[in-house]
This record gives structure tokens, sequence and C-alpha cells, in this order.
């Protein structure tokens, strides 16, 4: 099945469905091991790995590049967090031109100002994108897309920003009448109240997508009873790979050995597994020419 | 102190020096915090991170791309893991002007051919490059160089393809009077006695360079005995990331929540501290204008 | 028609095709604005217009950049000048899995040595690939392609290299069992006796390829009559852009004024009609709030 | 000397300096051999070229691969048209840094809003960029530059824009207290009036830079007695390259030969010249095995 119509899939389940996220293509390839349907593609979790931060300083290409790795190596869907679109309906239009040509299944975008800054930092109310305005961005999106099941979801800052629920719906109809296949609602609260305001308002109109990165606590059980489509678990595998590197680095400055190490990391073959070392030396079987093995000295040049 | 002075002095130190694996610029951010003088680029880790493998697969200039953000996420060197060189004496000497450009303090590269097969995969003896071949890389990466300190490792995988300590000695001299700033003795066995054999005969000649993956049981003072100026801890941190991703995203999809995991990963400030949004915040305040609060509605296009 | 079978059916054409080298978006859109049905993505030109030379200075990828802008410039296919293919049978796989994703319509690989040279620099014999090598790469790139019409042509360097008719039609047959899709028979005569040569034993066993740089000046009647299928003119673009620039530039410098320039040049309007500034306003028109027009003041940030 | 300073020189010469467009390494090299003494990076050209559009379709980045193959190609300086800086101040922090990276000698940026439109494209009056925020901005690129020569360009859109001299004055002069380098007033009437009525005014406050596409029929000579300090010749290396294209391409479409072509343009080897392909060939001798010539057969793999 295409990756679009997976993630379509996804989306519209009736069931509540869950991905997972990832910033590279070795921890896309985890993800897909673990179980998952489908892959976030994280804007934090992306910029953290390259060690920028998440305010548009990795170029929109830059990100593409690690979305290419990412689906180049995983089967399953991968939702692109992208951002405001990095620039008006035109950037979009060839962002999501691109996207399809590296089978990136769907792409997230976020009704606040270009360059962004992150949801969570700071705390005052922040200028929203005007409502026509990123209205004409998704109309823009939906119809610049070849393949009929590329999912635009359009994510609502409305809460983040300290607009409230009226303009939170406000905001997430106008988006869905503009086309956008799922409203992406998004809360920095620690409890689910602004989701359960949105929800009891919103009905089964139309999917919605959540991010319960700092309502973590509500049962999921929660999420399926207000009719939820879709969790997105959204930086915890770049927080996870966080702690582990500081500890193991740390571990091997001080004792100046790896002793204490090895036993705790996966091993070199494990890795030599992920990256598929085995299909490699099939093909060179299959492919180098068999006197290979008796040549001694070769010459480069 | 330029990073190209300070990779010269710690292979040139008379105590021995240790540097440490990282993948991009998350990891070498966190090498830096944990005390490191310098950082291993690896080509096997930046492959894996990248979810490809290390046969050349991601191109020459996608590492550069990697490395560029390991470089500017830090103010410690870092020492390329440069494979073969990407080709021939010609693709070395761009590779230097690049590195440089990138302010990478210097390469190791390896007698192999291009496209490089891993060292631990497969067991038979493998070619290696002509001797004379790759002493002109050599020499053509130290002519190209426009910082007299740009550091040009020479990585000898005569013991790791079968040929024995005379082939090893031949090798390592020969590209010493090439030019070479260091020699990289490499060495597959899970005890230190290729490195002992080698250096018994090598003596004080020319600074060595380590990389005990498989002997890493061998006590440190050892190395020290021994007379060795550097050692890698060559993949320690991609290993220990994906353990932990793996846990992690095992464990949230298992649980279809995050309540057993929040408390076991760095946290969302921890992701914002490495990234350095506090001085973003400053920045903002000094170059943004003042009445940027007040807006409240804003056409982005 | 998809770009892949448009260029299929030129290269299996009965009558006499004609492709025409580009080396960016701007000059790919030129041939296929004359009436041309396909396009030769030439190596020398693209590494020419970069500004490095033609010895794989430039990475696959930086080439890619290239070809991407190209196909998404034109809807005529683009033959990709692939050099050797960038390494051994697995580079192939992965470069042929990358074309495909940017829509380019096929490769052309010679069977020379990476890091390749340019077949007219120089006079002496080169070293030609292995055969058997050889074979494995197209088999390789054969069996990866998902598109059943994407084309693999196979170059043979031995009459360039000084081998003679004989190894030129050995290798020929060699590449065709091996799955390629067209032989491009090289020669670097000024009058078209190799071409002939090979033409009278191979007969019609299979589509041929030529590039008449050299040979330029044979009617192209003959090689109707000889039973050719595909004619490249190579690098005419760049070469007669090289001309244009050179004497605008000096013409400049030493009027220091633009007058006697101005008129001989290509409008701005033609720029921009070339770039397709129309759909572009069209397209603000349709996606932009109406209300643009009378913002006086906004701010960026 | 630095390129930095060469472009500071230039930009605060007392005599008229005169800089070229190029586009991309080719075109570049040839401005150099043509005796200018500085290249114009320019946006339009490198988008045309691309086969984009001047509207930021290409990703900064993209545009800093271009620059990064002029710069290498040659040794005068490249003043970047650099947009709107591609975003806020943040943005602009990275591009200054990585243009030095690439060692670019200096920036024009506009005070036009992200993503940009062109500037002759359509006639209504647009919106400019806040002043306090462009200022911030020139203020940001200056005190993020490591090297002291690095230029800083402000680009003032009044007259363009439709908003008259007093708003150029009041720009240019905001600007060149924030830092800029220079002020480049733009004008697009076909005579010279907007800039001399600006001259008049600001008389020798600060140097002075402008772009005649649209007033080329103004003697250069009057330009002099305005006291302007540099002059760039825009695009006309673009413009001159896609006549010569055109030309070409229709004339071997039509002939179905090269015959009346080849003469007219430059030679295989003049391009192999501009490559610098002899600097290879000594390289060669030099950093090549000896024994290379030999060699008969050679597995690449």
């Amino acid at each position: 099945m295409k990756k679009t119509t997976q993630l379509k899939n996804l989306i519209q389940s009736r069931d509540l469905q869950f991905i997972m996220e990832a910033h590279n293509g070795l921890s896309a390839k985890i993800v897909e091991e673990a179980g998952f349907k489908g892959i976030w593609g994280s804007g934090l979790s992306i910029s953290a790995s390259l060690g920028v931060r998440d305010n548009n300083e990795a170029s929109w290409t830059q990100v593409l590049d690690v979305l290419e790795f990412m689906s180049d190596a995983t089967s399953i869907p991968i939702l692109l967090d992208g951002d405001t679109g990095y620039g008006n309906f035109n950037n979009m239009r060839r962002l999501v031109k691109k996207l399809e040509q590296r089978n990136i299944a769907g792409v997230c975008i976020e009704d606040k100002l270009f360059p962004k800054t992150n949801s969570f930092i700071g705390g005052e109310a922040q200028p929203l994108a005007d409502i026509e305005e990123f209205c004409g961005k998704i109309q823009a999106a939906k119809e610049s897309q070849t393949d009929d099941d590329f999912m635009v979801v359009a994510r609502v800052e409305a809460f983040i920003a300290g607009w409230g629920l009226d303009e939170a719906l406000r905001r997430a109809e106008a988006y869905r009448l503009a086309g956008a296949d799922a409203i992406l609602m998004h809360s920095k609260k620690s409890d689910p109240s602004d989701i359960e305001a949105f929800m009891k308002e919103w009905g089964n109109r139309h999917p919605v997508v959540i991010v319960p990165t700092k309502y973590y606590s509500t049962p999921t059980e929660y999420f399926k009873e207000l009719g939820i489509n879709l969790v997105i678990w959204a930086n915890h595998n770049i927080r996870s790979s966080i702690t582990a590197m500081q500890n193991t680095t740390k571990q091997v400055f001080n004792d100046e050995s790896l002793i204490n190490v090895e036993g705790n990391i996966a091993s070199v073959s494990e890795v030599f597994r992920i990256q598929g070392a085995d299909e490699l030396k099939e093909a060179e079987k299959k492919y180098l020419p068999t006197n290979n093995k008796d040549i001694s000295a070769v010459i480069l040049a």
C-alpha cells in the first residue's frame, strides 16, 4: 500500500492510532521495528539532532534531506512537522511537490509566523497567521499534490498562543473548509482541558490529531472517549537518546575506558543489522565478479 | 586556539589523549559538554545515523553537511573518519579544502579501496590500496591544506585485512615519509597483541592513534605504556542511542502511553538548553522591534 | 506519458531521434522550448557549469541536485550522463533509486574507472572497467529500477581508450546481454569510421546511441543509413553560453556601460517568462488574501 | 589580499568601480577573466539559472551551494544579492556565518518582505519591511561577522515600491546608522532621476551602490559626477547566455546537425581550459603512481 494511503487510513481510522517521533534514518527505522504504523518527522527533534534551534535555522531543503534518509530507510508513512510551510503559499506548493518526490506521506503546517518560534518557549501570547492567508496556503497545498492520498494536516496554535476556545474553533473550522485533511489541536496545558473543551464543540466533524507532550499523564483511554483519531508521541526518541549519550559519554570520559559501557549498549553487529549489512553481502555475491577475491594489489586511481 | 592547533596538540601530546565519537550536531555537543577535548567523526556512526550503510552510500558532500552541523555546534576539534578519501588524490585535495572551510581540524584516511567496506564485516583478507598511490594521496592532502596545523592521519588496515606485522610496518613507515601527521593502526583482535607488536618495532618514530573497539577490555594504562598518543572511542554514542531509542519506542508502543517513559528521558527544557534557546531569547530582545508584542494579526505573505 | 516511457520510445524508435545537452534548469527549459523531445544531462557541461572539472569533483548528490532542478523545469525526459555510476554496483543501485525519485528517465554509464577522466583529454590508452564487473553494475541497475521503462544505456569506451573494434563489439554484446537498454558507442575520431565499422558488425541487434561531437561534419543522413537510433548533441549549449558570456562581459568591461549590450541579449521580461512569472501572478490572486494590497507596514519577524 | 578587503576597497573607492553578475562557477570565472574586480551574485540570475523563480523558491542553502562553487572558482570577491536575508535577524546571523565560511565577501539585503517578489514584476506599491526591524537585521549581521572587512550593503526599495524620496532618505540614513557599509539605492525608472534626487540630498555621507538595469542608457560619466561608488551590471550574463542557447538550440534542432553551430561556439578545449584541465594533468604526474599506465584490467569494486 502506498505510504500516503497508509497515513490516510491512520488519520481516518475509527480506532485511536499512534505515531512516534523520529529525526533521522536510524530512529525512523527503530520506530518501524517497534511496530508503529507511522512516523512523526518532528521539527524540534530534527533541529535538535542537527544541533540547531527549532527556529528555521536549518533551511527547508536541509530538513528535506533528513526526511529523504528517513523515508528511504522505512516502509511506514512519515508525517512531517512542516512548521509554517517555510514561507507563503508558493513555498508550500514547492514543499508538497518535494515531499511527494521523497515519498513523504503528509505534512502538518501550523498557523504561526515564519520564522517560527517554538510553542513552549516563552510565555506571552504570540501573533498567529492571518486566517485567510493560512487557508490559502492549505488550499494551495491540496491543489498542488499529485497523489490524492497525500495528507495536509492543519495545526491550530490558538490555545498555545493564548487565544482561547473560540479562536481555536474558528480556525479549525476555517482550515477544514479550506481542505485540510485533519486538524491538529495543540495545547501546552498539563491537563487535557483544552482538548476536552475543543472536542465537545467539534464533535466528529473532521479527524483530530493531538500531541500530548505536556498532558502525558492523561490516560490514553480518555483520548479514545473524546474521539481523537491520532496521537503523536512527539519527541521522545531524541530525548531518550540525549540521556543515553550524556550518560555514556560521561562514563567513558570519567573511566578513560569502555569497560563499564560496552555491555550496556547495542553491539556493533546490531548496528550492522539495522544498516542492512546482510543484504549487501548477498548482493556482492550476485553482482561482483567472482575473481574479486584473488586480487591482492589494486590501483585505485 | 584554532581547532586545528587543538587537534595537533592532542595528537602530539606526550600524555595519552582521548576523543569520542559523534555523528550529528547533538552528539557532538554532548561530547564537548562531557569534557572531551576532541571529536571523532565516525564514518560508521554517521552512516548508521543517516540510515544507510558504511559503504559510501552517503555521498562525500552529504557527510560534509553532517560535519558542518557538528563543527558549528562545538568549539573542540573534529577528526573526520574520511574512509579512503572518497576517490583518488584529486578528490582528496577537494576534501581537504572543504574540510578546512567547515573548520574541521583533520581527516583520517585508510588504505582500502573505494567504495569501502567496513573492516569488521566479513572475514577474508581484503585487497589494500597500492602503497605508492596511497602515499600520493597523503602528499596531495598535505600540500593542499592552507592551515599548517590541519591534521592528516593515515590509517593502516594491514592487520584488519590479514597482511601481518611486516606489511603494517612497511605501510606505516611509507605513510609517515609521505607526510602523514600520525598513524592510526587498526586491529580487530579482542586483545592488544597487534598493537603491541607494532609499537615494539615502531617505537617513538611518529604519533600513533588506536581504536580499541574490539580490545576494549585492555586497561588504558597499558596503552600509555606502549606509548600510544591518542585513543578513539569510536562508536559508543550511536550504540547507546540505539539501545535507548529501542527501549523507549518499545515501551511507548506497548503502553500506548508516555507515562513510563517521561521520567527517564531528558526534559524538553534540556533539549532547549542544548539548542541554545536562551541565547536566542536574549538576541530577540536586542534585535527585534519592541513593538512586536502588540501585533495581533499579521500578513505573512 | 511518463518521462521514462518517452525516453524508451526515443531509444527504440525506428526513425533517428535527437536529444540536446542541458546543464541546469534554464538550459533544460530552452531545449524543451526549441522542440527537442529529450535532454542529455551532460557530465562535462554540468561540471563546467558548476566551475569544476569533469573528474568527479562534484559529488554524485551535487549532480543529482542539478538534475532535480532540470527535471522540475521541464516535461521531456532527461538521460543522465552518469559517468561510471559513481562507484560500484551498490552505488549504482542507489543512483537509480534517486534518479527515479527525481523523475529522471534514464542513465548512461561508461566502462571506465572511478574517478573518471574525460575521454578527450590526453592521448594514451586508458584502462577500462572489468567486463564482468561492469555487467554486474548494469544488471544491478536494471534489477533495482521500479519503473519498467527506466532506461539504462551502456557506453562503450573501447574506441576512445584505443582498444579497437573487437573489444568494442565484445563489450557491447556483453552489456546487451547484461540488460542494457541501448549501447552508446563512443568515438573520438573526426570521421565516422569507428561507428561505421561497429554498425556493420552489430546490425540491428540492439538500439545504438552516438555522440558525434568530434565527427560533427558527418551528414546526419549517414547516421540514418547506418541504423543509429539516437544522436546526442552533447555539449553545445554550455559552449554557446561560454562564447556569449565572454563576449558580453568583455564588452561591458571595456565600455564601462551596457549600451552596446542591451539590445543583443534577452530582455528581463524574457527571463521572467522563462521562469514562469505569470503563473505565480495568477496564483497570488487565487491564494493570497485580497486585503494584502492595503498593508503598508508589516512586521517581518 | 582577502576577498572581503578587496570588496571593501571597491565599495570605499573614490573612483567609480564596477562589478558584474554571475550565477554559477562558470560565469564567475568568465567575469574574473574579463578583468572585473568583483562579482555580483544576482538572485534573479541564480534563480533563473536553476530554473526557478526569484521568489525564494530555491532555499537559502541551495543558493549558498551555488555561491560556494562560484567562490571556489575565482579569486575576486563576490557580493551576494541576499534578498531579505531569508528570514529575520537570526536567519541573517546564520547567513553571515555561512557566507564567511564559503569566502563570500559581502551580502546585500533589501527592505522587502519574505518571501520576496521581484522588484520589476507588477506595478503597484508594495509593503516594505519595518524600519526598526530591518535595522535590527543589519545590526545583527554586522555583530555576527568575524572578519572585520565583511561587507553588509543595505538595499533601499523605497523608490521601487513607490514611496518617494523622503522615505528613501529616511531609510538610507537609518540603515547607515544601523551599521550598513553601503547603501544600494534601487530605481526602476528608465532615467536616473531617482538616483540624482537621492544623491543631491545624500552627498558623500556614505558609499552608494546602484544597479542601472533600467536606466542603462545613462552615460557612466554621470554616475561619477553624482558621486556613486559602485555600479552593478546585474543580470547581463544570464541574459546573454539565454539568447545564445536559444539560438544554438534552435539551429541544431532545425538543421538536425551541428554543422552551422560548431564554428561559432567555444571549443571543447576552451571548456577544458576554463575548468583547469592542465593543472590536473600536472598533478596526476606528481601524485599518481608511475606504473599506472601499464595497468590493462582493473577491478573497480
